[in-house]
């Protein structure tokens, strides 16, 4: 198999994403047409992506690897697309732990189960009970997907070990950021900055940065010094992108992002910005405001203003920076950067130039 | 390993949970004290089961294979282990999607880390959601581990390949009935006895009994036929022991079974019980106080009367002992039965008594 633009590759992952969800779904026909829909509504959904993270396994497994053979090149593909399920099974939960029915300008699996209309995001409690059942299932069936998809992957014995290892780690990691998450925002752990930035980096940055990379340095037999450094850019690129998000869900232009404007704020998100916020003295009139689910536009607008006001605005934007600039640094001069071929730092930069153009 | 008494299995297999659980939690142990007190609580919770799913893979296999290396007979207590934390992973997940915060008479993962006490089961709606979060993302790790542990299991490359299909087919089958259950309590797929039957012998007999008894048989590298009666078996076994439970809950007495009285009646569960209700004319007076959250203990007390009276209670009875009979008729005179050792058709008539010993 011989890939060469964008296009294709993103066609090649969509293809091996399809092909498994074809597989599962005529699999879960027999068991009735509710669940043969859940399936085939998954499926769409799965599809929409933008496929960074299976891109950037593939890309630079590539860079790392020349000249794989036509098997290994397939072999490579399954994975990315086992990364890409994963990433939607953590999403599925996290948006029924977050109460979220809205991604990317539109109803997620949830809103869409629960027949929610684009722009009038809310759904009878029975409605949303099935969806969000429906959700926890689908997720649970994506999770053992992808984990069964790298326990089934054609490379040696020893290759095995070590991709399952990694995805082990990944797992626990992602899903101790959630849970320190929840607890932020729930009350139940004390809110400080430098807990709030390592529950960031895990909750996003395992699965979606170091997994890839270290897969693809894995699969390539790559130097151990090259693993890690795509364990600290894994790491960089995490943080600046969630951080990114938190950003973005604030500051950002809802007609640009596609989220629930203010969700955040309204549910009481502990982040980096507000983080922040509760050291400066504008924390006065923006505390009591923060977290209440009644909050309307203008109150959520004034806070905007207040929260760019108090420094949280720059603080969090030069944060972005700064991992940014740690990403390249790893690039240039890190201690396996010299091993590092040039076409994995130009996929590696392409995914940094993703997340600086997210600004807005 | 040379195992003797039951006594001595159990204990085998605790070992291998705990030393399971102990290597996860020293692991999220780094993740911060929020993290780690919840391995701690849910491995409580795991080793608080009968351990009939393990016990029952390891006695199969065992009469399959009289002279299993140690290292094979080790293997073999692994997966045993998995089984059963897959089986805690389902019961926590099922627990957040029907809302209950009590099982085997104190509260379960949930209702623990809600702050409830045994008999006073609500909670603040914030702390039950921080619970719930807790509950779902436990579940993904138990989940992940499980699968994970049959990924890594010590056996030849055809075994590990034909585990994982089973493991799969198990995994889709569980979840499908789940969301037909789901389905049929919500009012959004029509009930009707055959619907109801198949999807209480998915949501139970497939991991609960099929996969035990077939993943013995694949270790021990058994007959086709065998594998087959363990098929057959599994799905009387999990059918009776699921008809056996839907009965217990509404006709048992709740100092014995350990649940919350009535559940099923208040959350309008859609059981065999029902379904034969619905048929008869009584259901015009049952029918009315089904599925009301509300429902108080005279009101349930009549609902039971009505249900006896109907014949619902009879029927489902006799259901579970068409069920028994026909797991001895395929231990007796099945297609594979004459290749069924004695020890294992002793270790399944054993379940079958635990099951018809669960009468009240």
């Amino acid at each position: 198999m011989t890939i060469t633009s964008q296009d294709d590759l993103s066609a090649t992952i969509e293809d091996a994403l399809r092909r498994r969800l074809t597989e599962r779904s005529t699999a879960a026909a027999e068991y009735g047409d509710e669940f043969a829909a859940l399936w085939t509504l998954a499926a769409d959904h799965v599809l929409g992506g933008k496929l960074i993270r299976p891109r950037l396994l593939i890309e630079v497994h590539r860079a790392l690897t020349p000249g794989p053979s036509a098997q290994e090149a397939d072999a490579v593909v399954e994975l990315a697309a086992n990364v890409e399920l994963l990433h939607f099974a953590f999403l599925l939960h996290d948006d029924v732990i977050d109460g979220d029915l809205i991604r990317r300008h539109r109803p997620n699996l949830i809103g869409s189960l629960a027949g929610i209309s684009d722009d009038h995001a809310t759904a009878a409690e029975s409605d949303l009970h099935w969806a969000r059942a429906s959700a926890i299932l689908m997720g649970d069936l994506l999770l053992s997907s992808a984990i069964l998809g790298f326990a089934r992957a054609e490379v040696s014995a020893n290759t095995r070990v070590r991709l399952l290892d990694l995805l082990e780690h990944v797992v626990l990691e992602t899903v101790a950021g959630e849970h320190t998450d929840v607890g932020l925002s729930d009350g139940v752990i004390r809110p400080d900055l430098q807990r709030i930035l390592a529950m960031t980096a895990y909750k996003t940055a395992a699965y979606s940065f170091a997994l890839p990379l270290r897969a693809a340095a894995i699969l390539a037999d790559a130097a151990p010094a090259v693993e890690s450094s795509m364990i600290e850019i894994g790491r960089h690129l995490g943080l600046a992108y969630q951080l990114q998000d938190d950003h973005l869900s604030v500051f950002g232009d809802q007609a640009v992002h596609g989220k629930d404007a203010y969700a955040d704020l309204r549910s009481g998100k502990e982040t980096a910005i507000i983080a922040y916020a509760r050291m400066t003295s504008e924390w006065s009139s923006i505390g009591p405001r923060f977290g209440r689910a009644e909050l309307r536009p203008d109150d959520a607008a004034r806070m905007r203003q207040l929260l760019i006001g108090c420094g949280a605005e720059s603080f969090v934007r030069s944060l972005v920076d700064d991992q940014l600039t740690a990403v390249h640094a790893a690039l240039e001069g890190g201690e396996g950067s010299r091993e590092i071929p040039e076409a994995a730092r130009l996929a590696i930069s392409a995914v940094a130039r993703i997340i600086e153009g997210r600004r807005r």
